[in-house]
């Protein structure tokens, strides 16, 4: 039995659903807009993507989506279409090119989502995944159980290395676990990131030379390939401990490199995933596409977190976060470290447990924990605080009956 | 005077425009969602972003995008922001992430679209653009003037190498300038890369070698780095002329490096654009989007076809072949040459060329020629005389009265 990849959509069509799903399975394999003489049965029975399931769902009078076919009535259904992979082979952007390629584009086509994504153990042969995940993330960063707690350098750009410096020094100091660069910084002439590794790393050795406790820090080196290996390389001749990457700018190229050259973790960052993802009706649910990008080599992947400062709804931050935590393919976990951020403080850490029932994650918090009123260690304890009051279970105020800066924290989180 | 980055947004807001333009320059450089107080005034002048123009279009009573904040009315607006280069440096992948970032999920944001991008000539000079382009091009496939006569090879996957290479030798019996692979053929156990490329490269170069005509052959050798390294020597070491990639499915660093490493044209194919612009609400402008790919490196975009059998308007098409054929600035033309494609036959020349002032294109036919009732070769010199026709003003009926071919075209195209 040959292989095959299966991918599921949530598709809405003007035209008969039945003839739709064929068009798009002809237009994604061996097909085209009209009969072709070189389409033999046996050629299509070999090569076709196949229609496995299309269910209706329901019918709405307008399209969500303009340029496609003129009807009366725009059908939604869920499709699952699978290819042999000896169409294409177990690479990554080649599967892109077919689960995603042109069918977003056809007249048939008045909505599509793609909202699934099941791959075959040659991709796990292929893709060697991330190299550290939650336990390799978690002894590097010393943190055996819970969450890591971690912060976001702000203001995101504009600081000078030393300036950087200086507030990591806060950080440290204050017991945190995980530092991030923005996405913003990378290497301008105002913070250039040489300097900006030895300022900050100098600082985090120091501390952790005095007290054993090493933040790590995920060093933006997303840029040309010369450039992340060359800035990868300098992080690990420095004593850190991860590195970022953004996801949309350097591509799936980009990371897979990366990964092969890597040394440390890799904080895959997610910007960009609005444009890929805030119609409803339209691109990628976060499943199938951080599935792709662990394959790839990402050990930690941005997820939002509840209640956020962003356009995203609770259900779809843990939908996001369950897809990171589960596995790629029974025969290859590669499970990465889900990162929540955006708005966060202690009060999300509750509901967010509840949900995952686990703690394998960064929770990321700036005003959350630099606005505390008895400083930035005080902010880091109270949210790590708040999360030993989720995993045991214990109410937020009666947690904090024992523990001051926690007791301070919830007055300004709320 | 520092160089400054100027991007041009679609913009419908749920809040008062101003302020959320603010809120978006913010989100993209030194703010975020709380005032902080490392934010000084001179950190904001040095490195915030700045809303350069702001102008109302009009308003709507529902958002087009859902999450946002609620409101009565929806503004939708023009919004320029431009931001120095000090940022993050001459950089596409940095230059992606602040452009192209979080600043689609905002709240503030019930609809976004990128529409415009101007880069200041660092970029020209950290990035080397198309190393063949128009005239590159011209020169590779032996065709000085008009357009590229192309095909793709069809059914899409499925051929093997030897059936891939018969197609191939009627069609350079044929006289065809330009062939390409589809996009969904890679490197699959049944049309393996290196054999399909041994086997068509062997009917070109015979093809050349007897008549001085060679054919341009666009193989996909879209894959990971290393293999498209090989795979571009293995094209140029067999006489190859051209190679595709697929950008979002390689993506920027995937380009940048194939670039770096080529010694011929890269084809650059779109697949997946549907879901970068589909929703005229969210996404990306092709001029600003191939820019991009243009600096990293790209001579031959696709660009859709008149009246195509996508979802894609007309006037979509035109102007994003106008953008790639437009300088991506003054200093640096790094001209880049449209590929129509889809549903195309001698019918769309004169209104292609109308609308281009220009025939530096490549015009790829599928059923336009291969229906020809005369054969490949009419179907070929048809769609060529159609140009001839379009660039020299005569009305294709009164041409076709010259050119039997044409003539019988003119037939099974209507």
């Amino acid at each position: 039995m040959s292989e095959r990849i299966h991918a599921t959509y949530w598709l809405e069509t003007g035209d008969d659903p039945r003839r739709a799903a064929d068009v798009i399975a002809g237009e994604q394999s061996s097909g085209t807009f009209v009969a072709l003489p070189g389409e033999t049965p046996e050629l299509k029975a070999r090569s076709g993507a196949r229609v496995e399931r299309l269910e209706i769902l329901d019918t709405v009078d307008t399209p969500s989506l303009p340029g496609g076919m003129k009807s009366d009535v725009y059908t939604r259904c869920t499709l699952e279409l699978s290819w042999p992979i000896e169409n294409f082979g177990a690479s990554l952007p080649n599967l892109m090119s077919t689960i995603a390629g042109n069918l977003f584009e056809l007249r048939q086509v008045s909505g599509l989502r793609l909202t699934g994504l099941t791959l075959p153990p040659s991709f796990a042969t292929a893709y060697a995944g991330p190299a550290f995940g939650i336990d390799g993330t978690r002894k590097l960063a010393g943190v055996a159980h819970g969450p890591l707690i971690g912060t976001i350098i702000k203001p995101s750009v504009g600081l000078s290395p030393e300036e950087t410096a200086q507030q990591v020094r806060e950080l440290v100091e204050g017991g945190i676990d995980f530092i991030k660069d923005d996405e913003l910084q990378a290497d301008g002439p105002h913070c250039p990131f040489d300097e900006r590794v030895k300022a900050v790393m100098r600082v985090v050795n120091e501390h952790a030379d005095r007290t054993g406790k090493k933040a790590m820090v995920a060093f933006n080196l997303t840029g040309d390939l010369d450039q992340m290996r060359r800035r990868h390389d300098l992080v690990l001749a420095h004593g850190g401990t991860c590195v970022m990457a953004v996801l949309n700018s350097v591509g799936l190229v980009g990371l897979h490199e990366l990964r092969k050259h890597a040394q440390l973790p890799i904080h895959a960052h997610r910007a960009g995933w609005g444009y890929l993802s805030r119609s409803p009706e339209l691109g990628w649910d976060y499943a199938p596409w951080q599935m792709i990008w662990r394959l790839a080599g990402a050990d930690h992947l941005h997820v939002n977190g509840l209640r956020n400062k962003f356009s995203e709804a609770d259900e779809s931050v843990i939908a996001a976060a369950r897809a990171v935590l589960a596995p790629v393919m029974p025969e290859a976990p590669m499970t990465a470290m889900p990162v929540f951020s955006s708005g966060q403080t202690g009060l999300q850490a509750a509901d967010t447990y509840a949900a995952l029932g686990r703690a394998d994650l960064i929770h990321t918090a700036g005003g959350g924990i630099f606005g505390h009123p008895q400083g930035v260690a005080a902010g880091v304890e109270a949210l790590r605080e708040a999360w030993v009051a989720a995993i045991e279970g214990v109410p937020l105020d009666t947690h904090a009956e024992r523990n001051p800066a926690l007791r301070a924290a919830l007055g300004f989180w709320k």
